[in-house]
C-alpha cells in the first residue's frame, strides 16, 4: 500500500506516520508513506500557496497549479495513481472503503486542502474521490488523511501482529466488539465476569457473542441485519430482548 | 477549551498540537492540550500497560488501574472533567458536537484505547462519553481525539482569523460548501466564472447560495431541510432542479 500525501504541513503527516502501528507497518515494508509539501512546487519566490477568493468573501484559497505540479512530478514516475480529495462534501468514509484502499495496487495521493478551501479547478480537472470522514469541518485534510491511511493500513496483511484481532473488531463483522478484562481480578471493588475464568471455551465464545449482539442491539440497530445473522445469533437476541423486559 | 489526552502515545498528541490552527489557538491562550502517558501511572518497574484478554483470544487488552490513577490525578488538580472515550461504538460525532466541546467550561479528557481495547472497567466506572467519529476501525483513540479537538477548537471564538470563514463552512449552515477561485484567471485552460470577476455583489452572494444549494442537492439530499429554506432557496433549488431536466 503506497501513498502520497500533498500537504502544507508534511511535518504533521510526518510525525503521525512515524508512531505506533504506522511506523511498524512502514519498518516491514507492507505501507509506504511519504508526504510531499506543496509549497516546494510553487514557483515564485515568495512560495505563497495561497490568495484571496475570487468574488471576494472572507479566507483564503489554495491555488491550483502548485498542486497541478505535484500530480506531474508524480505522474512523471510511472505508476498509476488514485486519487483522493478529503472534504466533508464526499462520500462517507467506512470500513468496506478501509478494505478496498488496504488492497489498492495504484499509488493512492491525498490532496490536503487548507483555509478556506481550494481553487475548484484542483477538482474540475483532477477529479479526484471526495471522502468524508463524517459529518463535521476540520481545518485541513491532514487528519483525514492518515485517519484513512491508519484504518486502511492495519488492514493490509501482516501489518497488524495477529490477523484475529482486526476480524474480531468491530464492524469488521457487522456487530459491535464485546467487552474484555485484563488482569487484575479485582479492580476498585469491580471483578471480571465469572465466565472469562471459567476455562470453559465454549461458553467464552457464547457470551462474547451474546456481548457483541447486545451492544450492537442497543448501541447501534441499525447494523443488525437478518440476512447476517445466525440461527444462534436469532436465539441470542431473543434472550437479550427478553432480559430488557425484565429490568 | 482545556483538553487532556491520556495516551500510550504522546508524541503523536505533541505532534499534532504543535502545527498550524491548534497551535496558533494554543500560543494565543484560547485553547489548552495536554497530553499524560498513561505508562507514567504505572507501578510496576517493567512499566506494561497492557496484558492477555481473561477468557482468552488473540489481541492485547490496556490495563484499567494505570487510567484509574491518571483519572485520580487530573482530578486533583480540582476543576471538573468530562470524559470522553473515542470508539467505533459510540455516538456520531457531529458539527452541533463539535460545537458543544467548544463552549465546555469543564476540563475535556480524552482516554485513548488501543491494542484489541480497554479494561471494560474503565468505561463501567467512569462512564465516558463514547464518541464514533465515523464507521471505521483505527488503531488507537488518538487520532480520533485529535480530529474532536480540531472541530471543536476552529470554534472557539477568535481561533479562525475571520469568524466569517468558519459560518461559511460546510455544515455550519446546513448547505454544503460553494467552489472556490483564486488567481491567476487562466489556469491550464480552466477559467473563472465570469460572475466572480465581475464585481456585482449581490449576483456572487446569489451565484454561491445556488452552488451551495446545488452541491447539497447533488452530494447531501439528506441535510436539505425544508423548514432551514428561505424562499429565495427554494426558487434556486426549483431552477437547479429543471436545469437538471435539461441536461
Amino acid at each position: 500500500m503506497q501513498c502520497d500525501v500533498l500537504t502544507l504541513f508534511p511535518e504533521l503527516i510526518e510525525g503521525i506516520a512515524a508512531q505506533s502501528m504506522l511506523k511498524r507497518a512502514q519498518e516491514s515494508g507492507r505501507v509506504c508513506i511519504r508526504s510531499h509539501n506543496i509549497r516546494d512546487y510553487i514557483k515564485d519566490r515568495h512560495r505563497i500557496a495561497d490568495d484571496a477568493p475570487y468574488g471576494g468573501g472572507c479566507g483564503m484559497v489554495m491555488k491550483a497549479e502548485p498542486i497541478f505540479r505535484a500530480i506531474d512530478a508524480l505522474q512523471d514516475e510511472g505508476q498509476e495513481l488514485r486519487l483522493i480529495f478529503p472534504s466533508p462534501q464526499g462520500i462517507p468514509f467506512s470500513h468496506q472503503l478501509a478494505m478496498d484502499l488496504s488492497r489498492e495496487s495504484r499509488r493512492l495521493v491525498w490532496i490536503c486542502g487548507h483555509y478556506e478551501g481550494i481553487d475548484e479547478r484542483v477538482l474540475t480537472r483532477l477529479e479526484p474521490e471526495e471522502i468524508s470522514i463524517g459529518d463535521y469541518v476540520l481545518t485541513g485534510g491532514e487528519l483525514p488523511a492518515m485517519v484513512m491511511i491508519d484504518a486502511a493500513a492495519r488492514l493490509v496483511p501482516g501489518v497488524v501482529g495477529d490477523p484475529g484481532s482486526v476480524e474480531q473488531d468491530s464492524f469488521a463483522d457487522v456487530l459491535l466488539d464485546y467487552p474484555h478484562y485484563t488482569r487484575p481480578e479485582g479492580v476498585r471493588g469491580y471483578g471480571v465476569p465469572d465466565v472469562l475464568l471459567s476455562g470453559n471455551h465454549a461458553a467464552i465464545r457464547l457470551w462474547r457473542r451474546k456481548e457483541s449482539l447486545r451492544n450492537t442491539y442497543w448501541k447501534r440497530p441499525d447494523v443488525l441485519h437478518d440476512e447476517c445473522l445466525t440461527e444462534e445469533d436469532r436465539r441470542l437476541l431473543r434472550e437479550i430482548s427478553q432480559e430488557c423486559e425484565q429490568v
